[in-house]
């Protein structure tokens, strides 16, 4: 008898900067989501990103072939909303330290989600 | 003396559909994240997609001007991963019975979690 293995889509991070050295330009940006993709073994298929004017925000994302990794940034109140979903093998977890060497935030929540599950 | 509000970035959704009629392509999810976003009241930046070959699933996310909409579907399992995050005026919530309409799920999980709050 084969009992094959329940369905497991993947690990979703909430991940909430506060305090953090903003990023400027979204070249910035875009170099922290490829490291951070890397650093879970990700491959990484476009990074599309916006930048709302001088002194604005800046909203992007990572399309993986794993899923995503998006940013949205607040800088006049310093904060940093991320989200990673990633499945198959790769763990987002490992993406934390590498976002967090990038916008040095003062303060960290990251809250995980198993995806596809009751 | 003025109280100046809390900074509240908004609100994210994790939505999970099981037993989805499948979109075939990338078109479908795109009119349907569009169709999502208008009915949030809220601007759609640019819809990028990623089409895994025939008979594999489609990933892809909307970037708006409020934050993002995404989007991962497994034909062969029926189930379909989305996450939305809204700032400002926008209700996420809003966006749930559009995609029902669109993917007509047997079954729906939606976890709200608010952004930026300890």
């Amino acid at each position: 008898m084969t009992v094959s293995a329940p369905f497991v889509p993947g690990l979703h991070l909430l991940i909430d900067f506060w305090e953090c050295r903003m990023p400027d330009n979204p070249t910035e940006i875009e170099v922290a989501l490829r490291e951070a993709a890397v650093a879970c073994g990700a491959t990484v298929l476009t990074v599309e990103l916006h930048h709302f004017g001088e002194s604005g925000g800046i909203t992007g994302v990572a399309l993986l072939a794993e899923s995503h990794i998006s940013i949205h940034t607040w800088p006049e109140t310093g904060y940093i909303a991320l989200d990673i979903f990633m499945c198959g093998r790769c763990d987002p977890q490992l993406a934390v330290p590498v976002l967090q060497r990038r916008f040095r935030p003062g303060r960290v929540k990251v809250g995980a989600h198993q995806r596809g599950q009751d």
